[in-house]
Order: structure tokens, then sequence, then C-alpha cells
């Protein structure tokens, strides 16, 4: 079966870029990495159940698979370029793959970015994803080199997706335009690129806000502080939850894959003439995240962290 | 609980090479790719229940993991260099964690592998690796380029794997070296190297040799005679299967992770030179795979292709 599942893969993955020596079909793939680049590599597995409802449409799971991957090539202002896919099925399973190759084609198309290879295994659904992509040395983002006094920012709006479970798990319609963030995220690419040699920090929003702010911060060696009042909410989000609930979602709801990032002051102009960015807080000295109201109250949130829907 | 985790990860794995810029931790990872070289990728899954029974010990499963991507970029003739692991691990398995490492960092340092990325989550046990080497542009080998009238070889020794795996599943006691074969397979990567600019064609015994080198064929365009007499036993399978049944792991076996390749009839002495290396047929014309006894007679396997065991 396997032979047969990577025939029809590699039937579908567009092998144009000039780059690929050797795609889908040998041992491994052969590769032409730019001279002078540095190669940025990210590794995310989605599995059913776990990261996505078991009843979600293959071609969400597909989009999905690799958003989050480009998503952590975004984080560090990499150009995408290659990526190998692991597609775990259950037997009978196969009609799954046209579909989920719909969706992670589709972005893998939007980004130049060229299937190359991977494996096709019997299991429990799981869609294990390695994404490529180039950086010239010294220009890319970390987590480390926030600075006390920068600015912290964040780009689109944040708690859709959770949003979007927090209806399904409790059975309510789920809004389309919350649905739509938590099934087909958007990885920041282009922001990515943009905040190259402006940005002093940055990591991607994957286990909620405050999480991943606090890993900045620790990687950074310093702490932040963030106003929840000035976090940017979706027209969706603020007509279907009350303040109070909606606060929580966007400090702490998964699965947003907006990028967080820090930057001096001096960049605040540079940055807010970029798309869809808000600035949240300040980096300070010392450690953790606090997060506060508009009025300067300590703000807690009922859940702290990213809560896994299963 | 992610976070925990890969911190224990991070702690183990050694950075030391020059050439991992920035390793776990981040986003992604940086890696700097040595000028000129092509990159050869190769990623492969094992699940549990599908790819090695659920009581197999952590640190095999850890071995193996690596050991079979491993065992994909020595069919290219490349040099390893680095590793990302993707490891789901089922809520309050974190203690597997520690023994895995134990095997699969053994591995990676008998080949001077450094491991820089990847994510931990929660799921069905299941290890995915994507693993990284270098190869100079031209020299690599492939599954196409096998010429009619050239020698076919195989390294090691064959059925070794799928007879502790018959043992295993027959509810018999496992032979101690036939378990080893199956739980630490060696993935022959020196020999991979020494073949660059010798062998026509090569492909690693992952599914059986028959299947394997009938891919081998497939993309060369070119069918093949193989004499299952001549296939290399080692002595524990001599001992402890009869001829019949030998022949059979031998020929269809899965697991094996040899080398099988073809080479011109003037490199013989070469490859014969080269350790456990043992010819086994020819390429001839046409397609398809023919198994001979000695006496020329038509072999016909039991069980064709590799059954997994679940």
């Amino acid at each position: 079966m396997e032979f047969d599942l990577i025939a029809r893969i590699r039937s579908r993955a567009d092998p144009s870029r000039a780059d690929v020596v050797l795609g889908i079909g040998d041992d491994a793939a052969l590769l032409a990495p730019p001279p002078g680049q540095h190669l940025v590599v990210a590794m995310d597995t989605l599995n059913a159940g776990v990261h996505f409802p078991a009843g979600t449409a293959p071609a969400d799971i597909g989009w999905k698979a690799l958003a989050v991957n480009l998503s952590d090539l975004a984080a560090m202002g990499a150009t995408p370029a290659w990526c190998t896919l692991s597609l775990s099925l259950p037997a009978g399973d196969d009609g799954f793959v046209d579909g989920f190759l719909d969706g992670f084609l589709a972005l893998a198309a939007a980004h130049g970015v060229a299937l190359v290879g991977g494996d096709t295994t019997r299991g429990p659904l799981s869609a294990c994803v390695t994404a490529h992509g180039f950086i010239a040395p010294g220009s890319g983002l970390r987590r480390a080199g926030a600075g006390v006094g920068d600015d912290v920012w964040v780009s689109g709006t944040l708690g859709d997706a959770a949003a979007a479970l927090a209806q399904w798990q409790a059975g309510d319609a789920i809004d389309q335009a919350l649905r739509v963030r938590l099934e087909r995220p958007v990885p920041r690419v282009a922001l990515g690129l943009a905040l190259r040699g402006i940005a002093s920090a940055c990591i991607d929003v994957s286990d909620g806000l405050l999480a991943d702010l606090g890993h900045l911060c620790l990687a950074s060696g310093v702490g932040a502080e963030v106003e929840v009042d000035a976090l940017p909410a979706s027209t969706a989000l603020v007509a279907a939850f009350d303040a109070q609930a909606r606060r929580g979602l966007q400090a702490t709801g998964g699965d947003d894959y907006e990028l967080c990032f820090s930057a001096p002051p001096a960049r605040r102009e540079a940055i807010a003439a970029m798309p869809g960015t808000t600035r949240i807080g300040r980096i300070v000295a010392g450690d953790g995240v606090r997060a506060m109201t508009s009025a300067g109250a300590p703000w807690q949130p009922v859940h702290a962290g990213y809560q896994h829907f299963a």
C-alpha cells in the first residue's frame, strides 16, 4: 500500500523548484541549498484527537499540518522552500490522502514550497511535517534578543481559534469566521520576512499568547508587561463572547499562529505601518509575563496556558 | 508538558557540531550547510503496534527510529549530519523519553549526527525522524541507474529481523542474535559512502529484498534475476530455520536495512573486497525480479513482499 500511496502523492507534488535535484521517489531527496544561506528547519506533528477533532475535513488537516510548520519558519524570518511529509493512516483510509493533499498543496503552492519526500505508514491518523527554509546568516529572528524597554507586538487577532474550539466543545453552532481561523491558520511568512532587522525577538503563538511570550522572555532573560485590553480581537470574537471570556481566549487560547515579537521603540512607526500589527505591552527587567487591565490592575486568566481539547 | 519534555531532550542533545548555528529551543533550527554540497533529506516514522511490538524497550525504539533514516541516507551514499525528532507519547508516558534517548543518541553519536530540533506531542506512541546529510553533486547513489549486465549485490545477511519477528509471532523463544537484528538494525553508512562512483544504483532493504530490488528495477527501467540460494544467511538463521523457511525470510522478510545495489562486472573485485558484500544476481533487460534456485528453477516465495506483524 505504501508504494501506491507514495505514487499518488508523487503525481500531485509539484517539483518545479530548480533547487529540487531529486524529489519524491528515491530513498531520500536531493536538494541544492542556496550558497551562503543558513538552512532553517522546523518539525511539527498533528495527531487526530489531540490537535484536531476526529471529524475535521481532510483538506483542513492537510492545510494545518503545513501551516503550523510554515508559522515556525515565519517566526524565524525565513523564506520557506521545501517540506517533507510523514502521513500515518488507519487501514482503509487511503481515500483520505486526496483531500489531505488538496489543503496541503494549496498552502504549499501559495508559498512556493515543494513537497520533496517523506513516507506513508499504517497507524493512528497523524501528519508530521518538516519544513525547510533559508535565511541570510545573522538576519534571523530568535526568541532571544528582547531588550528592556522594547515594545511587545502581535500580528492579526488573537483568540479566534480557541473561540471556535470552545463553541465546538460546548456543542454550540460554530461561527464560520472563527472556525476558519481554527482550521485554516495563515502563517505570517511575509511579516516574518519584513521583521528581519527590525524585531529584536520573535515567536509564533501556538500555545497561547502569555505562554509563548513567556518562552520569548525566558530565552531573552527579561520580563514583559501585557495590557490585555489592548489585545486585538476580531469582530466575530467580539460578537460571540463577552469581554471577560474574550480576554481569556485572547490571552491564553492556543492555535492562533500569529507572531508575537519585540522591537525597540525607535521602530514603532515602521512596525505600525505593517498590516495587522498591534502594540500590546513592553519588555521589562526581571522575568515572567505580567498581564494587566488598562486600569493597571493585575489580570488573571481563568485557565493559564493552552488546554488541548482532548 | 511539551516544554518540560523539550527541555529534557535539549539537555541531552549534543550540539557540538560547528555547523549547528542554533539547535533545540527556538521555533526552528539554524544550520550551515557545507558550500557546494547537495542536501540529502530522508523522513520515516515508526508507529507502535505497526513497526514495533508495543512491549519493545524504549531504547530499542529510539535506536531504530534513527537507524531507518540513516539507512535511507546510506542508500544515497550521503554523509549524515543532522536530525530532527517528533515524538508522540500517551499521557503519563514521559518516563519513556529517557530510555528512548539512550538508544537514539547512542546511534547519533556513532555517526556524528546532531539532534537539532523537532517537537513532542500527546498521542499514540510514534517516532518520526527527519535525517539530513550531504553529498557532492553528481556523486549520489539512486534507485535509477542500473544497466543490463550489471551484477546485483547485497550487504550483510538477510532475513534475520523477519526471523525474530516470526519467532515472536509464533510465541517461541526469540534467538538473541536474531532479535538484535530486528531491534538494533545497523545502517550501512560506511558502505554507502564506499559505493559512490562504484555502484550504478542502490536501495536499502526495508520491505524485503525482492520488493526493494523491484523498486530499483522499476526506477532503472530494467529487470533482475536473483539466485535465492546465493542470498547471505547468518549462522543464527541457518540454525533456527530449515532451508525453505529461511529462503522465504531472506527473499521477502522486511526490516533488514542492508543495501541492495547494482554495479558493472568490472567493479566486481573492488566490491568483493568491501566487508560483507555478496553477489546475488544480475540485471537483465525487461522488467520485474525473477527469483531462481541454484539449479535455475523458478522460485516462488510463500508470501510476497513485507508483511507487517500487526
